[in-house]
């Protein structure tokens, strides 16, 4: 599928065959491209939580104003995000890079993180959207709809996946077949709401 | 192209043609691809600001390290978010819809978000994440390259394009027609890393 058909045609699907079970090499498949998403520093600080265990789907279904695709759909994506990614050796991240790129940056990551909470906050939402944009973007490369979600209790969902101390929860994407299509989209704000010019 | 290669083949490119102008007609098509974003509630609360003014490209180059790609670029996009977007009228985002489903989720916006500023902040940062993402991937398909940042002065560049006190800045994005190839791709983390199967 064309980039600009999958962008065009991809949409918040609520509605999903529940008999479908996704190929083992199609969720690899949907987890490589998803790792090609960038990210600050390379430090890939995304964490993808694939739930597929049915008892866990229902638990997290109660904690989501009973959604059916929490239940419904092939597999349950939480998009989680590590705080502590900017703590790690640097050379994690740019093992790969040449040597005067990586005495440039690796000194640079944690001092442009450390103790600005809000920045690191906002990296581990940023991070994780762009990873999940990725990752509804290819499941519809690969014959699949998606749905992005923030509507459920992040502190009971976090005690049922046992969230560390240290990551959280950015939002949830269930991925599978449509039963049913969307609505119409929803009507777009003008340019003139959206899109400015130079300076506000 | 395939919406596949675009994303194996979208990578943050640093060097850009500083000749080449983006045709209106590009600039429209991105601009309507990015749109196609989803957002919570639909409520669309990014904010794209399209900087193309040399003199202030060149200002807010200075307040980024000097990199070269935010003056090269064809068009710098400044990703921003309007924190008040909750607090419009729910018609603005749903008059599109079926009158029952207005009626169910037109008075849940509001709640949802008021005097919780830590979701408020988060969803400015995962809105205009989840359409600079699109936008990035629009913008291959449409034969340009393109750089996630936030290696700049946040609080400078928001003196320079005069940004108002109820919008953030998310992060910005060059982009332009490439001049010079990136670095081999960063190396990914390993799925163990990553990847975690139901429970953390």
């Amino acid at each position: 599928m064309n980039v600009i058909e999958a962008i065009e045609e991809r949409r918040s699907i609520k509605h999903y065959d529940p008999d479908h079970s996704m190929p083992e090499s199609d969720l690899a498949e949907l987890i490589r491209l998803t790792k090609l998403a960038p990210s600050s520093f390379n430090m890939q600080n995304y964490r993808l939580l694939v739930i597929r265990d049915p008892e866990l789907r229902g638990e997290i279904r109660a904690a989501a104003w009973d959604q059916a695709q929490v239940t419904d759909a092939s597999v349950l994506f939480l998009m989680c995000a590590d705080l502590t990614a900017h703590a790690e050796d640097p050379g994690l991240y740019w093992g790969h890079a040449p040597q005067e790129v990586q005495e440039i940056l690796g000194p640079m990551l944690k001092p442009f993180y450390d103790g600005n909470n809000q920045l690191i906050r906002d990296e581990a939402v940023r991070s994780s959207a762009l990873a999940g944009m990725t990752l509804m973007l290819a499941a519809k490369g690969l014959g699949y709809d998606s749905c992005p979600m923030i509507g459920f209790d992040g502190a009971k969902v976090a005690e049922l996946v046992n969230l560390p101390s240290d990551t959280i929860i950015s939002f949830m994407i269930p991925v599978g077949k449509l039963s049913k299509p969307a609505w119409d989209r929803g009507a777009r704000l003008s340019d003139e709401k959206v899109v400015i010019y130079d300076k506000f």
